[in-house]
This record gives structure tokens, C-alpha cells and sequence, in this order.
């Protein structure tokens, strides 16, 4: 394979030719051969650093730190990074140096060398673009890679979680609208309990995703705080004064997403306590996520030996051996990413909490983390969504027969005839076989007409408020 | 042991003679022997009932669903409750039912029992109190029980964490104050980098707890709504529509802290994803403690042959058989206390994810474990403040010497000379154990007024926002 | 208060007059008041550290290392402390110094001041006995707080975890064999399958429980490896090169279970992978009864409108508002303690890792969550045993109900017709509302006589193994 | 794209003409498209499955349950799935149906369609081999993705874990005999404490190493037993009484590794605790590896204001603004991996917790998280053995330095003068900024001829055992 060689602060290497990257790109390719087949940086990582770096030229250049010609090179180059174009000159993988250095370098070199290119130099060039002298003037890994991945987890939430919530939330908002008047068996403990409606169960998972989308609105606020400007350790060395808080303002035009420089750029280095808590707050929609499709799957159960008062869509054959068998996958798909998203997030708050003086060395792998729930999340909302949630249907016809046969419905008596006598009535039917009725009217403390005016299941699920 | 026969809806049972509690208290405390020594609830969650009780009483009297005699008598007893007077009459543990409702019970039947004493019934007597029908009015254990825990976390977050971390934050801030021109050697990677000022370092810190606080102070607000008003299953059956807002507001009258009805009831049952938020938030204030406390004792460590730059009080002998040792002890409690709030969060968001349809059974274990974290935290930080943060000063001398022998000075010449020459001249001070000054005069590149000049520790540690 | 004046190499220290505590254990008290309701070490470690200062003082004893007389006294007061007559002099929490110092020297100190008033000397006094150079000869806290929380750990899984889940495992071993011919619907993915029997589905949870069991006999067995002999660092010195391994043996000796000195002292110092390894072997049994605990409450749902096949006993009244509810409480709490029991192993793990060089300072926190987890796990488990796993029944009219309209008979069918055919049928029966031997005649591919002879539920059940 | 029309129980779908899979595969492909860029099955799920088909065509053959032909080409269909020529037939996604029947299905109709080209079959064709009749014959998913998952983690084990981990304990102990000569400060709280040799420190991580890796060779074994056999519940319906045994059999013969049918097959689709037990020993690692990345990174830190008495090798520029940097960017990878293997096991063990009824729908989220975990962890170890461990040289100079000025030297003087009087010596030489000697000869109490006879570190480091 073709090579030419790069030369770093340590001596030359061999590069492939055809590859943009310098010679720390590829020591670290040749040093971390970890996890490859996964775990090389995807786009939300590199087109985070194609916005950085087009901002923090643009910035350089309007503060006089840098040429304007070098800077213009540079956003081209950039823009490119931004669209995807030089994915492929991006190979390294998430487990390298803590601080990121090696992926920072990437895009320095990467978008020196297509800089170069662009001004028509053969490589290897470091004129008129230097990775170190321009592409990263006024920065370090130290701030540039938390930089890169606060952008790129904040933009992951708006442009792919937010919706992907949003779309499901819709869909269960209208079903619970929908099935308002469709009374049925509470349940608690997992037994029959006094009536709900279908609306009002569903509604309650809405409320949880709204809990949870609110959650994490505010860890997305709180996360747009950039440690850019604090260059090494904080201070900010060798970077312009203005320079922070001007990168932040031209990333927030080029995304659209409004961030800031951090308040305290020594405490953006050396923690992450905001990756920690957005990390909780998708836990959270994980938590909620997991009761929901666990309902649905509990509900839709049977079809006749469980609880079977929900249908769901048929997707998929259920079984390689049982003919006709039909299984509740999407619900299995989402519970299954709500464990791997608690996994995640247990990663990223022990490597949160192993900072030590000015620099939190686990960045890349907390990056990592919660952007892949923030992928896991979205994608399963939306399968969740699409497969599942816009067919549920509630089986009246069962849900009817086990509202009648509901024995907690004696709990309307209590207010008539006290709760040890309502006990009482409960008791003797399930001892006896009774249906809540005849008992209640077999012991002689309720009339016929006393229950029927007084036991009556849409009555008892409007709720306090009302 | 004297007994008195109490009775409930399965029948009588033996409690014993100078204990206020009823049949059902009695029958848990037969059936859950589990963890008896450490899991018997604390003040908080008794307090919380007291609190909750009275003002259902009051909110019920006043919606015309209970005699004034009737209330005025629970709220005596109530009080007697809030005040701590009837601790020994709670014997229950947390292993129990998943919805707390023995300990529902228990305050119910000690209550009702307190009511009826000081009505001068001699017991057992459900009369004029019962403890279903009057003390529990309009309220079911998947009510009650959530909002207990909720009053009983957001009391002890205001009264005992946010005082205690205070404390702390306090103490570090005067210190970042006082240490403010003490220039020391920065670390990145445990390596020696560009210098900060231990002003900064401790500044660090400080923001670190601000950073926690402020996501504990949006969760407790979060946390503020509660489930009142739903009984059994979010529905409100048998409550006033207004007995839930309206006890709601008394609660706040009661505790000073402002509590509401929550929005939606069902959710409020089945889901705890409030708690497993204030989990996670007090979990962001262990990864910043941690980080604080091993920052501490990685800085005192020595006294000789490790960074020795700071000094913390020695407050005992740190070794049973090294003479004359001095550990960095508060910090170890803090770091232990840490871990074991990981753990209590990793309880809460598995318990909370666990719900089925109309109840989450898992309230009791959340709740203990978010009162334990906020006790561990309070406590250690508390602890740390008082025994080792008060104390902790600069090794000035060390701070000095290790000041000059930093090689990463050399970062001050990059905007003068280049990185690549920068490195070279460090590259070969600490190959021939140069100092740096040495290094880059021999170099030739540089003239030791040129270093003098630019090579200046103490404005290197200016932050670009100054 | 009364008080007395004991010294340490700080200087004196105010003590409680009827306290036999010294000085250090003094500082310590004053020094970390963290937890203090829950944390202060309970019986098992205090128990420990009696046996091992026994064990020691007879090692150094026979080895010529202290004079038997002082051995003698130091043993006379060990037992005491072993007997637990001496428990309130063990004031201290666990969150304190990380290697659990101050509770050795509470032990040094107590033991110390036993056997001075045991020889008749009043205290303040340090003669005959002292407790640093006597009581602890030969040992730092470094070793021995390791030893005694392996110590006490192999004891409480020997001695209380053991027989409490041996008692499970007969009862359920035996309600399988009581139930091997009660055939019932098999259910995967929630939904209706293949018929299996009681008898299967309660000797797989036998199958988990012996699973988990053997895990923790094999982890138990590498916990029998102790730290002592190491001293300080792992050296070993100041101990007689003996030490270790015979106090090892009469540690054996005098618990009745065999233990032996580490092989290698300085990672027995300086990392607990071993109980690292402990705790999961928790956490697997916690696993275990997750699912045997959640497949009770699922089969007892109902008891209407749930799967309701088998019956529990009904311990309490299940609702304070609902009259005659019963719920699966045994079941709910043994779900709780799984879940603490994953929040302990979290902290364990977190801590276990957190060693550096010669010592990890997590050793406090390690011990008690591990003693806690195999505290409730016992206790959870002999809860269950009693007041439920006991009185277990299937609900044999409902069991047969329901099999008889399990669709998934069909796939009894497919070696006879192929699977596509058998598919075919069972959408039809479930599409129509016909029962499955109608729609498979119906089809025309099975005559009633073929359906009765090839779809036998009970020959189904039987294993390949058969 | 051309396709072609595959057929299954639920009707007609189209596959692209030129991929092998069915139908089923490609309605798993359309309605699960989770986290497709890095969740996709890698090589060792793909080769388990051809393992495991090959044999289970043999051993129905073998059996009389399939016809010799059919067989034959099962066999020469599954070598080629083994060998990977086969892969980018297998496009599914782990986030699928609990069961993994889609990735069951995606082998069984890649390999039937390989098999029916073989046989000259145009597609889409079901004979002579049909995926379920004959590929799945005497199978269900729910024995055959959990036999595959265990068969792909013991082979990763085996083939991939064990050999990198002994390739890094070999080096580590190669260097903790070369410098079992070389006494070093020891430090306990990071305090200087009595010294240790390199040897015994390096010994100490070999131990730990050697300690995990025992652990992970009995999980191992307990992981070889395989549901095989069981079919869709654990009954071993529609299979040969002798399948499971020989297929195991046949599975050992293929893979060189020794599995077995599992004893109780109801359990093994229905927990795969087995998996729990595998994670934690892989964590343990991770708690073994950290620990030593950590010391390592600590024991280099400097190069001039940290310990630095260890050299690591400089593998790369260490800071984009800092010239000449060098970090312990190997260890930092590590550590990172570690605490990406603690999440991955928090996700196995929550997901191994909810199976209900006979079966776990968590499998495929179980498996890939513990591959993820071996593969990381073999990575990470070789990585950190060939481009750190084998060049750790200690820094010779420093660490006589450091030894000469360690006060706990003084410990050694205990059996001689007593704890006190050692104490007050070591206090002074502190307070004083005395030599250790200076001071004890000051006291009185040692002549420097006893001092200098008395406390010499080497003899200091002889472990008890000698």
C-alpha cells in the first residue's frame, strides 16, 4: 500500500497515502487496536469536531489571532468534516488517551492536510495550514474534546431523541384520547383492583415520558456550557481572551443550538457532572420506557390464557417450533435497550467520578456512552412507535368480561356500609364463586337496586380532580 | 408480655400491652423479620405520616368528610407522631409490602390508638377513631405511602443536605479566596502541565457543588408533587375531589416547603421517576465529592515522597503499627460514602423501573435508599468540612519548588517560537535534567531575558475571561 | 458524665467512664459521626475481630512472641467480645478510615482494657496489656481488618445464608415433586405455549437456587484466604514469619470452618477482588430470586382477571381501601432486597476497584454491604420459605381451564403435518374463537381421532432427557 | 435492487435477489433498525450458530430424524457460515425479539438457501432443505440462541481472552522477577509507609491476574453446559430423546472445547444466570486491571512533581498544546475499558433478573455484553502489555531518593524501643524536617549504630513467609 510520510513532534511515520490523517493519527491507530470492530467514533463525534473547528477558525481570524486566508481554508475543510465527506479519515477508535488528544488531533490533521489540498499543496504540507499552529490555535484536547462532545450530544438530543419521544408521545396522547371511555380492571400488585380507563393507563405513560422529556430538557440546557477557551488546564493559556465565548457563539449559528462558554472552564476540564446527568436523565426515559412496554407486553399477553385486554400488530412469526405464535418483539426490543442503557449510564458515572486535578481522563468513553443511548433510545422509540404503539387495541369484549367479574369493585361500598362489612362481602364471593353482586345482596347489607346504584365502574374511575 | 387482642378484616391478634399499634402492624412484624436490625424506618418516613395524617384530618374536617372531634383528635395524635414522642410504636422494616402499606397501616392504627387513648377509650377501641375509616379517609397506602416518602425526602434534602453541603461550599470558597495568588504546578493526565492557582483548583471544586446543587435543587422541585388524592389506583375513588390539593397545601403549611397535587395521579402511583431523578442528582453530588476528596488526599499525600502540597489536619494516629502516620481519613469516608451512593442508586433506578399497570411495589426499598444517600451525604460532608476541609493549607515551600522544576512552562513559548521548537527544548531538558530555563537557552532559540520574560507562572494561570 | 483519661501518641482523650474504649476509638467516634443510626458495625464483624485477637494472641504465645500470661487474658477478654457481652463498647461506624484502622484499634483498645481489669488493674492502664504492642503484635490494621471482614463473611454465609436458602430449596424441591403431574400451559414471551408441568417449572427455580448456591461455595471457598501474617505493606513485618499461617489455623479452630493465610499478602492488602467476587455470587442468588419471586406473584395474579393457577398464602389484609385484597407481599419483598442486593454489589464492585499501591481504603464499605446483602438475602429468603414458598397450591380447576385452551398444542402437531399446516390451524382457531381440536378437524388435515391421539399435554412434558 | 419473493407463515416478503436470507430475516431487518451501525452481530454469534447447525444436522442424522443428504448439506452450508464466508448474510441487530428467533431464523434460512443452491436450487426454494423442517429440525430458538451464545462466549474466552491475559501476566512476572531486588517506598492512604520491593509490587497485580483469571475459568466450565435439547419450553418437545447430548457432543468435537447438555433445560431458557456469573468474572478483571493501570499511571506521574519512580514507554506527542508531554495514555484506555465492562455487567445482570415463566427475553442484549466485555478486555490487555507493561523500567535514582527520606522506616524500631517512643521519633524528624536517623539518634534512645543495624529497608521487605 502506498505511504508517504508525517512527521510529528516525535519523528516521521508512514501514512497511507490516500488517507488525510498526519503521523499522531496514526501512531494512535497502531497503539489502540481496542474494540474496532464497534467502537470507531461515528458521525455525531466527527461532524461536532468539523463545527469546533470551523468555529474556533473563524473566531481566531475575527480576533486577529489568525489569517484570514488560513481561517477560510480551514471552514472549508471543515464544512466538509461537517457533511460527512472524510468520515473515512476518521479511523480511531474511542478507547485511546482519556483526554481525547489523539481524535483532537485527527481533526486537526485531517482538516490541515484537505486544507493543504485545498490550497493546492502536495502532501505532506504543513503550510499554510499547521494542525497544531492553526487548526488548533488557542485550544487543547483538553478543551476542544469536551467541546466536541457537549455539541455533539446536545445536537444528538434535538435532532434525533427529541423527536423520535415526541412521535410516541403523539401516538399513545391520541390512544389515550381515544380509549377515555373504555373502562377496565385496575390492577395492583398485580391484582384486580378498583376500575381505571384505558384512557387514564395510558395517559399515565404519557405523563412518564413527559417526565422524563422534561428531565431531560434541563441536563440539555445545563450541558450547553462549553469548556472551550480553557485551552490545558483551564486557565486558558495561549488563548485569545475573547476566544471561548466567540467559538461558542459560531457554533450556536452554525448548529442553531443556543451554547455558552462554561462559567468555570477549570471545573469543564477536570468533570464531567453534566455528561453524568444527562446520562441520568436518559436512564430516567429508560425507567420509563421499561414500564410501558412492560405493560403493553402484560396487557396484550395471552392471547388465552393471559391477561389479553390489549392487541397488538402481528410483525413477525414468533417462533422457529410453535406454529402461529405471536410474540410481543417490539416490547422485548425496547426493554432490552433500557438495560443496556442503564449499562451506560453506570459507565459513565464511574468514569465520571475519576477525575483527578485538572483533567477527567474518561471523556471519550463517556461520550460514547451516552451518545449510543441517545441512538439506542431513538431508534427504539421509533420501532417501539411504529411496529407497536400506533396499532394497540384494546379487546373489549375481554375487557368487559374481567371488569365484571372484578371483585375490587366492592371498594364503591365503602363509604355505604364501612370497609370491614365491604370486606366481608369480598371474601365470601371469591370463597364461594359469587359474583361481587350476589354477594353483596346474599349478606344482606345492599339491596339489588343499593349496588347496582351505588357499583358502578365508570363512575369510580373519574378521577379526584374532576 | 401482656397482650391486648386486636382485630382486623382477617381476625384478632395478639399485640403486646404497651405498644399503640394494631392487629395488621403486629401481623407484619410477624411476617417480615427481615433486616430487623438497620431497616426499621427512621424518623423521616414517621415524621412524614404524622405530617401527612394531620393534614388529611384537617383537609377532610374541612371538606365536611369528618367530625372536627374526630380530626382534632388525629391531630393531637399526629403531632405526638411529627414530634418523635411515638418512635418506639414503629417497629416495621422496610422489607415488607411493595407498596408500604403496613407501614401505612401502622401509622393509621398508632394514631387511631393515640386518638382513642386521648379520647380516653381504653384500648384496643376503634371508636371514635378507626383507623380505616377516619385516620386513612379518602386515602388508600398507594397514596399515602408515595407522598410520605416524597414529604420525608424533600424535608430532609432542605433541611439536612443543603445545609451541610453548604457548610462545605462555604468553607471551600473562602479557601479559594485566601489561596488565590498561590501559583502551583497544574496536572493533566497525573502529569505535570501548565500552572493554575490553588484558587482555582479549590474554585474547581466549589463549582462542582454549585453544579450539583442546582440539579438537586430542580429534582426536589420535581419531587414536590404529590400523589395524594389518587387512592388506589390514581383514580381518586372515595376521596373529595378537593381532599388531595387541599391536603397538599397543609402539608406545606405543616413543613414550610411547598408541595402541590401531582398533575397526574396514575403515574404518580406506578411510577417513581422523581426518585430515581433526586437519586441521580445526589449520585452527581457523590461524583463531585469524590473527585473533591480524592483531589484532597492525592495533594496531601506524603508527607515526603508523594505530592505533598497540601497539609490537612491530623486528627488521629493513622496506624496501628506505623508510628507517627497521618492519613487523609475524612477524605477515605467521603470516597466509601460515595461508593455506597452508587449503589443506593443503582436500588432505586432498578426498583423503579419495575412497575406493573397501576402500582410500583417497590416504593418502600426507593425510598430508604434516597433517605440513606441524603443522610450519608449530609453527614460526610459535614464531616469533611468540619475535620478536614477547615484545615487544609498550602504546602508553600513544596508548591514552590515543585513550581520550578515544571517543564510545561514551556507551553508560554509556544505563541513565540513554535510548538515543534517548544518541544524540543523540554524534550531535552528532561532528557538531560535540565531545568527548562537552561534547556531553552541553550537551545539558542530563546535568551534568558526573552525567558524571564515570557516564562511567567503567574500570568499563565489568568483565565482567558479575565 | 463520668469520664477517664486515656492516652494515645496524640495525647489524652476524654472517655466515657464505663466505657472500655480508649483513645482512638474515642477520636474516631468524635471524628466521624456518619450514618450513625445504621452503620455502627454489628455483630458479625465484632465477632470476627474477637476470634482473630484470640487466634493472634495464641499464635504469639506459642511462637514466643508474648508471654502467656498476657495471651491468656487477651484470649479470656476475645471471648467476651466473641460472646457479645461486650457489644456496646463498639461504638464506631463504618464510614470511617478506609482500612478500617479505627475499628482495630477499638478492638485493640477493648480487649486491652477487658483483660487490664481482668488482671485487676483499674483503668486508665496499658499494663499488663497493651493494646498496640500486645493485643495487636504482629498485626496492622492492614491486615487484620481484611482478615476479620473475610472472617465474618465466610462465617454469616456459612452459618446464616446457607441454611436459609437450604430451607427454600427443600420446600420448593419438594412442592415439585408434589406437583410433577400437574400439567399446565407453558408461557414464553408471555404468551400461551407448550405445555410443561408444575412440577418442571418449580424445579428449574430449584435448578437457580442450586446454581447460585454452588457459585457461592466456590467464592466462599477463595474468601477462606486470609491477609493476616501481612502487616503493614505485606511484608510482614514485625511479625514472626509464623504469624500468618497459625493464627490461620486456630482461626479454623476455633469457627469450625477452614481458613489459611493468603498466598500472596500484598494483594490481599491492596485489592478485595475476592469479595468483589463474593458479592456477585450475592447478586447471582438475588438474580435467582428475582425470577423465582416475580413468577409466584405473576402465577398468583388474579384472582379474577390475572393468570391466577397458583394460590399463596394470605397473610394480612392487602389494602387499607380496598376490602378482601390479598396481595403477593412475600414476593414483593424478596424483589426489594434483590434490588438492594444489586445496589450493594454496585458499591462493592465501585469500591473494590479503587485500590492504590499498598492498601485499598474501600475495605469498611466492602465488609458491610456484603454483610448486609447476605443479612437480607437470608432473612428474605427464610421469610419467603415460611409465609409463602410453603403454602404454594396450584389452582387445578384453572389450570385446566386454561390448558385446555392453549393454542400452542398445535406444535404437537408438526411432525405430523409440518409446520406451515400447523401454523395455519392455530391462526384460524385463533382468529374464529374456536378451540383448537375444532380448527385443526375443521381443516381437514387431522381427524378427531388423530388430534386426540397426537396432542396428549402430558406426553408433551415430558423431557428429552425421559 | 432486484429481489426475490421469500415465503413464510405469514405470507409472501421481498429479499434482495442477491442476499441468502428469507423471509423472517427480513422482517426483523425492517422492523428493527436499532442502533444498526454498531449492534449488527459480529464473527463470534455468526460462527457459534454454524457450529451449532452443523451439528445439530449430524446428530438428527445420526438419530434418524434427518436424511443423510440433507444433512450432508446443512453440514457444508453451516462450514461455510463457521468460516465467515457467509457474514454479510447476517444483517440483523441485537435489539430484536428477546429470544434472538430472528437471528435462529436469519441462520436457518441462510443455511437452507446456501444448502438448496448447493443441492443447484434456484431460489427462493425450500427443498430439499426447508429452514425449519430440517435446519431447525428438533430445535427452538429458545435452546438454540442460548446454546450459541454460550458457545460463542467460551470460544472467546478461550480463544481470545485467556491467551492476551497470559500474555500480560507473563510479562508482568517476567518484571517482578527482574526487579525483585529494587526497594521502594510503600504507601498505604498514598502515605509513605514501610518499604516494599518493585517485585512484590508488580507480584501483587500477577496475583490479581491470576486471581480473575481462576474466576473466569470456573465460570467457564459452569458456561459449557448448553440448552440444547430443550426446544420451546424446556420439555425437549419435537426432538430426539438423545439430541441435546450428541448435538453438545458434536459441538465439543467441532470446537475443541468440551461442552455438555444442561442438566435441567427449563432453567437454561429460562435464566441465564450462567451469564451473570461470566459478566462478574469479567468484571473482576476489570476490577484487577484498574488497579494495576492505575498504579502504574501514578507510580510514572511526573515526570518531576509527581512519584515517577517508574518509566513508561512514550508512545506519542501527549498534548496538542502542551510540547513534549508524554502521558500514560495505555493505562488511560484501560482504565477506561474497565469502566465500560462494569456497564456492560450492570446491563447483564439487570437483564438476567427478569425472565418470567419459562423463558428470558433478554438473550441477545446478554450475550453481545458479555462479548463486547471479553473483547475490550482482550484488547485492552494486549494493547497495555505490548505498548506499556513490557517497557515499565523503575527510575533507579528516584526511587533510592524517595526510600532514603520515608519516615516509616521508624516502624522497624517498634519491637526495639516500642510504639511511643518509635512514634515521637517519626514526629519530630517531621516536624523538624529531620533525616529519620537525625531524629532517632537526637531522641536518645538509638545510637546511629543500633539505627543504622536496626532499619534496613531491604530486610524490611522479607515477607513473613520466608
Amino acid at each position: 500500500m502506498a505511504s508517504r510520510t508525517e512527521i510529528d513532534s516525535m519523528g516521521p511515520v508512514e501514512v497511507p497515502a490516500d488517507r488525510l490523517w498526519g503521523a499522531q493519527t496514526q501512531r494512535s491507530l497502531e497503539h489502540f487496536d481496542i474494540g474496532r470492530d464497534t467502537f470507531v467514533w461515528g458521525r455525531p463525534m466527527i461532524q461536532a469536531f468539523g463545527v469546533l473547528k470551523k468555529a474556533a477558525a473563524q473566531a481566531n481570524s475575527e480576533l486577529g489571532q489568525l489569517d484570514a486566508d488560513v481561517a477560510a481554508l480551514i471552514a472549508r475543510a471543515s464544512d466538509e468534516v461537517i457533511g460527512g465527506e472524510l468520515d473515512e479519515h476518521f479511523p480511531l477508535v474511542v478507547f485511546q488517551t482519556g483526554s481525547g488528544t489523539q481524535t483532537n488531533m485527527n481533526a486537526n490533521e485531517v482538516i490541515a492536510n484537505r486544507a493543504n489540498t485545498l490550497a493546492g499543496r502536495p502532501l505532506p504540507a504543513k503550510s499554510p495550514v499547521h494542525p497544531n499552529d492553526h487548526v488548533n490555535r488557542g485550544q487543547s484536547s483538553n478543551d476542544t474534546f469536551p467541546t466536541a462532545m457537549h455539541v455533539a450530544i446536545v445536537t444528538e438530543l434535538n435532532e434525533r431523541l427529541y423527536p423520535s419521544i415526541g412521535r410516541l408521545r403523539a401516538t399513545l396522547a391520541a390512544k389515550a384520547d381515544d380509549f377515555a371511555d373504555v373502562v377496565m380492571v385496575g390492577r395492583t400488585h398485580l391484582q384486580d383492583a378498583t376500575p381505571v380507563t384505558l384512557g387514564q393507563v395510558i395517559g399515565s405513560w404519557v405523563a412518564q415520558l413527559d417526565f422524563a422529556a422534561s428531565g431531560l430538557h434541563a441536563a440539555d440546557q445545563r450541558a450547553r456550557s462549553l469548556a472551550i477557551g480553557g485551552t490545558a488546564v483551564g486557565t486558558g493559556l495561549n488563548a485569545h481572551p475573547e476566544f471561548g465565548r466567540r467559538t461558542a457563539a459560531l457554533i450556536s449559528a452554525e448548529t442553531g443550538l443556543a451554547f455558552t462558554q462554561a462559567v468555570n472552564l477549570f471545573a469543564a476540564l477536570s468533570a464531567h457532572d453534566s455528561l453524568v446527568e444527562v446520562s441520568a436523565g436518559l436512564r430516567t426515559l429508560a425507567v420509563a420506557l421499561m414500564k410501558i412496554a412492560n405493560d403493553v407486553r402484560w396487557y396484550a399477553s395471552g392471547p388465552r390464557t393471559g391477561i389479553g385486554e390489549l392487541t397488538i400488530p402481528e410483525n413477525e412469526p414468533g417462533s422457529s417450533i410453535m406454529p402461529g405464535k405471536v410474540n410481543p418483539t417490539q416490547s422485548e426490543a425496547v426493554t432490552m435497550v433500557a438495560t443496556r442503557v442503564f449499562g451506560n449510564d453506570a459507565t459513565v458515572a464511574f468514569a465520571g467520578s475519576q477525575g483527578n486535578f485538572q483533567l477527567n481522563v474518561f471523556k471519550p468513553v463517556m461520550a460514547h456512552a451516552v451518545l449510543e443511548s441517545i441512538r439506542l433510545l431513538s431508534d427504539a422509540a421509533r420501532s417501539f412507535n411504529d411496529h407497536c404503539a400506533v396499532g394497540i387495541e384494546p379487546n373489549r369484549e375481554r375487557i368487559a368480561e374481567h371488569l365484571a367479574s372484578d371483585l375490587m369493585l366492592v371498594t364503591a361500598l365503602n363509604p355505604r356500609i364501612g370497609y370491614d362489612a365491604a370486606a366481608s362481602i369480598a371474601k365470601r364471593a371469591q370463597a364461594d364463586g359469587l359474583t361481587l353482586r350476589d354477594a353483596a345482596v346474599a349478606s344482606g347489607l345492599v339491596t339489588p337496586d343499593q349496588f347496582d346504584a351505588w357499583v358502578v365502574p365508570l363512575e369510580m374511575t373519574r378521577p379526584a380532580s374532576d
